[in-house]
């Protein structure tokens, strides 16, 4: 039996050599990982800059992630596709025509907020607008290119907005279900229901402040297999929100971007403001064939595991990356 | 017969439908046009913005031309392949991953200086460092992508180090010899003898600050004739310099961009500051059947106009659009 294709719907660490080769001992045939965040349309080029340049660098065992083919080409030669995302919209400033931009520069998913509104909707952790005149139109734009919307961060009205507004399957790269832990980031049923009527994947996410700090890789796994029961399980991923090798200073970037001067604690609380302690079951992407065992162990079958290890976000995105018609 | 192979190594006017339909009039099956002549990156995302919406709004009559492939497409459909370039490394800014970043985006060709002296090396109009570290780096970039250095504005010594420094042939894309009429802008016989040896073409141009004002048709047809026996026939081609549309103020930003606030009159004079008079055999690209049947009237073979009028920029710019190997 050949391995499983293992695919990561979101990771945003800061990379060197040592943890790139975590990724194939992870066994990950695709990682979509993060490049804007709160940057504009010029600092961005820089960041698409220097992933090319990592990936040159690291060409043994990375290479790009633009479609399909570029997956199964990874899987084939045991590398690891990158796939271009974007946590905001921001990179797009007010101007739908950097949408195509982006694409041809590789970008393939993007989160159409962040953690505060923008101009294209609002985000989870604010009252929330819908998504705007500009949001329907880079939508739209995304739709025709071929570029995934990804709701994980987004409020749910300007979700819902999102997904009636989209003529293809959109994606929640990383997130849980409300009902296993309530939080902002989390989602609630209806979110969860419009999203699999779409055709989209959810990315449960073992990431602390998400799964809860004290839950253990069994109870971990029977949160995915519910939620392959309530959604259909080809609307099930998994979305790490890896984040490693940061320091205290670039969180507060993450978190507070140049939005604020006060503090604010994102995912996180004032009283546990700094990054989240890791369990043991997932101390890095590397432990990827740890979660693929434990959901072996919870009752799911061999082909079950493989489209919520890999399978499902294959599916959303070689079909997802390709123009419409 | 069918017909040959038209291109026109630079065009910047100020394009709408009546402009572009002159590309098809003239039987033009490519164009090498400006997007950016003093803007930095984030300018120039829109400009390629707005060509991508321009190509796609005329996709009746204009295609992309970023490949021989797509040069061919062209002739094929009967369309006009718009192929993308600067005249000026600006775009660049300081940063030498931005090369791929533009090349990604389908720039082609770049004009390593515009009418001043940049990070890359000097101009025409100026005391000449010759080409710069950062410069170096820029060339051997533009030759690993594919992207063909452009030398019409740059000044002789950056010139020479440029070709010099080049592993793959170069263009002067509008320019004629000095020898024809002394000018800032037009070449020597040492950078021609240069531009020869390295393999490169020179697009001999009937813009009148250039050709000279009173040049009448045969008396510019003699100058290339003359041109291609001193470089040799396959290093000949035409770039019209059309710039058609612009308004006075337009112009003032093409010669002073933002580096000066005292009048530049770029290739006018004092005494005649405003746009050129083109001449009645050029009214407009037109009126490249006019220039293909003048070529034939001053002693050319049939093979040698057809390299003239289309075949040498289609060679160039089939190969070097190419990444090396």
């Amino acid at each position: 039996m050949t391995p499983n294709l293992r695919i990561d719907g979101l990771q945003y660490s800061k990379w060197n050599r040592e943890r790139l080769e975590e990724l194939r001992r992870g066994g990950l045939t695709a990682v979509h990982v993060t490049l804007a965040i709160w940057e504009g349309a010029r600092e961005t080029l820089d960041l698409v800059g220097r992933w090319n340049q990592l990936i040159r660098d690291n060409s043994d065992i990375l290479c790009p992630g633009t479609s399909g083919g570029d997956i199964e080409a990874a899987k084939r030669d045991e590398k690891t596709a990158i796939i271009f995302g974007f946590q905001n919209a921001s990179p797009f400033e007010d101007d739908v025509a950097l949408v195509e931009v982006f694409y041809q520069l590789g970008v393939r998913v993007v989160q159409l907020t962040y953690n505060i509104q923008n101009h294209v909707g609002g985000s989870c952790y604010e009252n929330d607008s819908g998504l705007t005149r500009f949001g329907a139109n880079v939508v739209s734009e995304m739709n025709r290119l071929g570029m995934i919307v990804d709701l994980s961060h987004v409020g749910n009205r300007t979700t819902l907005d999102a997904i009636e507004a989209s003529s293809r399957p959109v994606a929640i790269t990383h997130a849980n279900p409300s009902w296993h832990l309530e939080h902002p980031r989390n989602k609630p049923d209806d979110v969860l229901r419009a999203l699999a009527d779409n055709g989209g994947v959810l990315g449960c996410a073992p990431y602390p402040h998400l799964a809860g700090d004290d839950t253990g890789l069994e109870q971990w796994c029977q949160m995915v297999v519910r939620t392959a029961e309530q959604l259909g399980v080809d609307h099930v991923g998994i979305g790490s929100d890896s984040s490693f090798g940061w320091d205290d200073e670039f969180l507060m970037w993450i978190r507070m971007g140049r939005w604020t001067h006060t503090p604010d604690y994102g995912a996180g609380t004032p009283s546990a403001p700094g990054w989240a302690q890791w369990p043991d079951w997932f101390q890095s992407p590397a432990d990827f064939p740890l979660l693929e065992e434990g959901l072996g162990g919870v009752g799911l079958t061999d082909a079950e595991v493989a489209k919520i290890i890999g399978g499902n976000w294959f599916r959303l995105f070689a079909a997802g990356f390709e123009p419409a018609h």
